[in-house]
Order: C-alpha cells, then sequence, then structure tokens
C-alpha cells in the first residue's frame, strides 16, 4: 500500500519553520507497513494544493495532508479540496455546536472567523471533533484522504490515535509486514561495505540501503513479506550473513552509539576509563558523558589544550615536549600513562594531534594524529592522518580512540569466553 | 525568482532520517530573495525523479536537487537525470583523474565503483571537485538545476559556497535587494525578546522573526526594497533601535556562536581560560575548542566526573565534598579556585550539577547547577536550576557558563574605556 504526504504552509517553503511532522508521519506510517511514495511541501496556493492531491490520488492509495486547516486568511486547504475534488464545502453541525459552545464562553471572539472551520468539503468525517483539533476524513474514488492540523503536536496525536488505526482497518489483509534493522559501521567507507555486502546472495523480499552518516555508514536491511513469522525469520538470517562479512567493523544496530556500546562493554568488564585530550578540546569527555549513568565507568579526564597543562596535569616532561613536539608517539605516550596512573583508571585515552586549519607542517600536516592507549598491562600508540575540516578532524579522532578501547574490550571478553 | 527543491532518498521517505536539507535551502534561498514554490521528497525511484524535476522546470525559474549522487548502487539520480533531460551521461576527465589519484593512495579499493562519480548528464558544470564532494550545476532551457549530495554538512557548505553566489550572478539585477541580520540573544525567552521588541516602531518594509535556537533565541530582521542604499541605512537604522532594547542579551550576530564571541573578547583582553567540568562532561572545553585559535586564549581544563577527580586533579578537600556534597557552592568554589591556581589561568570557570535523569533529590532536584567563577581578584558562585533533558541541562548549563565570563570581560572593556 503506497501514499503521499502534502504538508501546506509558507511558513515551510520560506524555511522558517522545519518541516518536522512529514519526516514523522513517513516514519510512523513505514512502520505500521504502509510506504511513502512522495512528500510534497507547499505554500498557502489553492492550485498547487489541488494539483497535488488530484496527482497523488491518480498514484497511490491513500493520501496525508497537514496544515492549513486553521481560522485565519491564510489558511487554504479546505477551499482549495473542495474545488479539486468538486467537492462544495457545507456545515458540520457537529463542529458548529462545539464553536458555539467556546463563543459562549469566550464572548470577546467574532463568529465568522471560528466558523469557517466548521465548513467541510461534502462527505468529510471528522476525526476527533471533541479535543477541538481540526482534521477530517474523505473516502474519494475509494480511497482515504487524511487532513490533518499542521500544529506538530496535533499533527502527531490524530496521526497515531485517529489516521493509523482508520488505514489498517481500511486496508486489512491488504498490506504487507515488514522489519528494518540499521547496521552502525564505523572505519570502512560507503563504497568499502558495499562491495563487502553485494556478494551476499540475498532473498529478492531484502532490501539493502547504504548512508554516510558522518562519521559512520549507516547500512539499512528492510524485509517485506505476507507472513509475519517468515519474515522474521528472513531478517534473521539476512543480519547474520550480513554481520558475518563485516565482522567487528559493525559497532552496534539501531540506536546504538559508540560511546553507548563502549559504555556497555566498561560496565560489562567492571572497567574504568580516563581520557586526555589535547586536539579534541574535551569531545571525546562530552561523548562519553552523554549517556545517562556513565558516572558507573568514566572517571573524567584532562583537556591538556596548552603545553603547560600536558606538564602541570599529566605529567609529561617538558624535555619530551621540547624533542619530539607535542604532536608525537612520545607524548601520547606520556599523556596516557601519565592520565591512567595520577586517576587510577583501568585504561587511559590520549590524543594529541592537528585538526587545522592552521598550525600544519611538511612533516606533520594538518589531520596528523597520535592516539595513545593505556592499561595495566602496557602502553601503545598509533599515528593517523584524517582528513576534512576542523570539526570532522575532532570527530574522527574521538570515534577512532572510542573504537580503540572498543574493540580492546572486544578482545578480552573473546580471551574470557575461550578460558 | 521561484524555485523547486527535489530532496532523494529511500532513508527520507521512509522517514528513517529526517529531511533537514531542503528546510535549511528554502531558508536560506529566502533570505537570499528567492521564494520556494514546492519542496518534493521522494525515494530512489529514476522514473519520479524525472517526473518531479520535468515539471519544476515547467513552472520555476531554477530546480535544486539533493541526494542520490554517491557511489553505491542505490544512488540513482545522475542516471535518472540524464534519461529525463536527454543528456546522456560522459565522463569528466577532472574528477576522474581526482579519483584516480585517490585510488593510488589507498590501492585496495576497485576503480569501477568510484568511478561512476565521474560520469555526469551532457554540459554538467561540477561545483567543487577539488573538495571532493559530489555536486554538479546544469543549465538546462535557460534555468540552472543544482545537484548537491544528500549529506547534510556537504549539502550546507555546497548551498552556501557555490549554488547561492551562482544563482546571484546568474539573476543579478532580476530580484529585490534584501538584507537581514539575525540576533542571538541568550538569557531571555521568545516571548519576552517579542515583548521587548513589539512597541518599537519600525518601517512597514522591515519584518521581524522570532525563532528559539535552543539555547538561544535568534530574532531575525529582514529589509525588503528596490533601492540598494536605502535598504542598507534602513537597515541600520533598525538594528540600532533593536539593539537598544535587548542590550547585553545579544550576545552576537549572524554567524557569532557565544563560544566565538567569548573567544574574541579573551583575545582582545589578553586573558587566558581554564575550565573544570563536572556534570557538563568536557561540554564547554569542546565548545571553546571548536574555534581555530583558541590556543591563544584557551588553556584547557579537567572534567572532573568522579569525586576522586576533583580531588586528585583540582585540590577538592575530601571533608569539602563529604559535608556538602558534590554539588554545592563551596565545591564549586573549590573547583574554581584550584582550577585557576594550578593552570595560572587568568579566569577559571567549575560547573558542579545534576544533569539526570536520575540523582535528584528533593533538595537538589535534577537541573540544579552551580557555577563558579575565579580569577586573580575574587571567587564567586551562582546557584541555577534549569529544565530539560540531560542534553538540555548540560547545554544550558555550558551556555550560562560562558555568559558568566562574557559579561564579567564586557564589564571590564567598559571599565577601561571609562578609564
Amino acid at each position: 500500500m503506497l501514499g503521499e504526504i502534502i504538508a501546506i504552509g509558507n511558513e515551510l517553503t520560506s524555511g522558517r519553520i522545519p518541516n518536522t511532522t512529514s519526516g514523522f508521519a513517513a516514519h510512523h506510517l513505514f512502520k505500521a507497513g504502509f510506504d511513502i511514495y512522495a512528500m510534497h511541501t507547499i505554500g498557502d496556493t489553492p492550485a498547487l494544493i489541488g494539483e497535488a492531491l488530484n496527482r497523488a490520488l491518480g498514484r497511490v492509495d491513500f493520501v496525508l495532508v497537514t496544515g492549513g486547516l486553521g481560522p485565519t486568511d491564510d489558511d487554504l486547504t479546505t477551499a482549495a479540496v473542495s474545488e479539486a475534488l468538486n467537492r462544495p464545502t457545507m456545515p458540520n453541525l457537529e463542529i458548529l455546536s462545539l464553536i458555539r459552545q467556546h463563543l459562549d464562553e469566550n464572548t470577546d471572539q467574532s463568529i465568522s472567523s471560528l466558523e469557517k472551520l466548521a465548513w467541510l468539503p461534502e462527505g468529510a468525517e471528522t476525526l476527533s471533533p471533541k479535543t477541538r483539533m481540526a482534521g477530517f476524513q474523505l473516502i474519494h474514488n475509494d480511497k482515504p484522504i487524511f487532513f490533518l492540523p499542521g500544529v506538530p503536536h496535533q499533527m502527531r496525536t490524530l496521526l497515531t490515535e485517529q489516521v493509523l488505526p482508520r488505514l489498517a482497518t481500511w486496508y486489512k489483509g491488504r498490506q504487507l509486514t515488514s522489519s528494518q534493522r540499521v547496521f552502525r559501521i564505523f572505519g570502512k567507507t560507503e563504497t568499502e561495505v558495499n562491495q563487502l555486502v553485494k556478494n551476499i546472495v540475498l532473498d529478492d523480499n531484502v532490501e539493502i540501503g547504504y548512508y554516510p552518516v558522518f562519521p559512520d555508514v549507516h547500512l539499512s536491511m528492510t524485509v517485506r513479506g505476507n507472513d509475519e513469522n517468515k519474515t522474521d525469520d528472513l531478517a534473521r538470517r539476512s543480519c547474520r550473513l550480513i554481520a558475518d562479512k563485516l565482522g567487528s567493523f559493525i559497532y552496534g544496530c539501531d540506536r546504538d552509539t559508540m560511546e553507548s556500546v563502549l559504555g556497555t562493554l566498561l560496565l560489562k568488564q567492571n572497567k574504568q576509563l580516563s581520557v586526555a585530550e589535547s586536539c579534541t578540546g574535551g569531545l571525546i569527555s562530552h561523548l562519553m558523558t552523554s549517556i545517562a549513568g556513565s558516572s558507573g565507568y568514566y572517571l573524567g579526564g584532562v583537556t591538556s589544550y596548552a603545553n603547560s597543562m600536558k606538564t602541570r596535569y599529566l605529567g609529561v616532561d617538558e624535555s619530551v615536549l621540547e624533542n619530539h613536539g607535542a604532536v608525537s608517539t612520545e607524548v601520547a605516550i606520556a599523556m596516557a600513562e601519565g592520565m591512567r596512573v595520577k586517576s587510577n583508571a583501568d585504561i587511559s585515552i590520549a590524543v594529541t594531534g592537528i585538526a587545522g586549519p592552521g598550525g600544519g607542517t611538511a612533516d606533520k600536516p594538518v589531520g596528523t594524529v597520535f592516539i595513545g592507549f593505556s592499561d595495566r598491562n602496557e602502553t601503545k600508540v598509533q599515528h593517523f592522518l584524517f582528513s576534512g575540516n576542523r570539526y570532522e578532524i575532532q570527530r574522527l579522532t574521538a570515534q577512532t580512540a572510542l573504537d580503540i578501547v572498543r574493540r580492546h574490550l572486544l578482545r578480552q571478553d573473546h580471551k574470557s569466553i575461550k578460558l
């Protein structure tokens, strides 16, 4: 079952208000097994409203229209629909009586402007008049059309409480079930992921999409079918094939983030982390503490942006800074060890690098980053050359540092399983 | 001048990723004097892409298409456009040589999948090949069409750096002049700003808009007219009236951020800042170091998430922590002083609070925050109760802390002017 969404309002086409309602509707319709063929955002222009509606009715099974239902002069949806579908407006007696009752309580409002709300196209059925939210349904050429207010919370309420149940009843037995999973991947490009996955033989009912969502790549897998058990089984088998190909490059699924996955691993292994940051300037610490409950495994850290901070708080020798420069293997090692010992953490990571745009040299261009890792057994360092603007280099450095700790903890997990 | 925006991608029509790019484009095109007739969001379906593009070309002056330009199998925009406009794809030699150069550095990638990026419809002009962002322009029937990647940060960069200047050149002299200024306000709600500004008598050609952009409020002033000198003069006078009403609640204009404004003040007064963070977990430090050149005034800081970090790195007495709790006036003072003395900064700020969702008590509910300020003359503390979710409380705390330092430096500025 295929639908279209039409959002109406000059505030949307001028970009003054972001259109959040169409995406919300698409997401919930998709989850309920309906596909969206197209979404349109248009101004309060009657001819365009009518044209968009008629074209949608010609090619899809249902239409959702939001916005332009209010009482002011620039709300033109009802009049445009009446004209486009050749359904004269007529007063809805239930709404009229609710408005009159409301006006009795608030006598300073003029009746004429509000009564506009009661005039609906012939055949309209109101969705939830008692809640005083505008919104109605029309069945035209055997296809349901839903008209909802553009106010986001009203639209969301009516969509979930009225539209989804009505659509499910209308198309009962005619729709497919669907299952979607998103894999979150770090350390491979979109193209590399595509190359790895495209040779897997998947069922025709499995659809794969690739999306770079910086700094990650997301792979979405959608499975459709008539039988829920079969769909679930197919989804499970396809997941396994994809997971086998991509291995630990998949760090999580659906709503996971690198920092939430790392937090879960630290908690499980009862390890405490601290972080010494130079070029990332606090970003790693900010990511770690964005997770509620992170105080269970995250101690904190030092942002040693100036060299004086590296000596005073991390115990890095001035001679090491002088001989090797702040961006070096030696300083990354000293920062990681200094951080771990003084904070008494199980694991510390340290980053030092050049985020740009200034500060690069021929030897150490912008994007040069050293990441040190220290635990109670060893201290080691890795050297990277990232590309991008300042924010991108900081973000890539942070994600890579977290990934280094994640991969270390995964290896510990495997070891403990073997023992 | 009228345009349409077409966003392409199954991730958008399934509601999996919200479409933020179309609204951004509409907003910036509107500010530049162009109106948007309609915006469409469609899946990776070649027939629909072609249909939407041809219909737009039939009724508006320019078209912006985003998404579907990547190297993977589900990126179909270029092929669809080639078909719809009857312009066969041909290889772009500049892109081809950039890709080959890139592959020489990364030899494990296959050439065929990336070379897809170099095949563009006949007559296409690339927008910014050196940045390795996909994106090209076509002039079709004397109308410009811009194709941009769907990746939000790339799309935003190319829109502002390439599309807007190219459109302005193309339609030079055919449009009204307009001048827009955005005031960035912190510490007042949208309604409070509205109340203060609404009594100012402004010219009919001046349009004011209010937008809450968390944690700030933005006030936009748009002036339109036929005569550039008159428009500029009216804009200047109106700006002054607004600035008088809102005073130091306006922290900046247009692209300023709290951290960039604070950085400029610190640099001007030759002061060095360091930060001790508990509930903000590194966010303040991250904001300060997001600005290129921040090493000129920002030393770094300590994220003392655990109590042990407060004693070891900031010298907070264990007895103070025990007697008053980590979230208290006394600890905020000790953190700010400890930070300033050991880092030898001119100014230090310290925050300690409860970001939630857990950890609140009757005495100290979620949102309780103490912000300490210390310079070489004094140490003081302010007590706040913020509301919102975890991220909102962290972000409000960070912005308030930066604002405290900004207001302190503004007073120093005034004093030095008086002397």
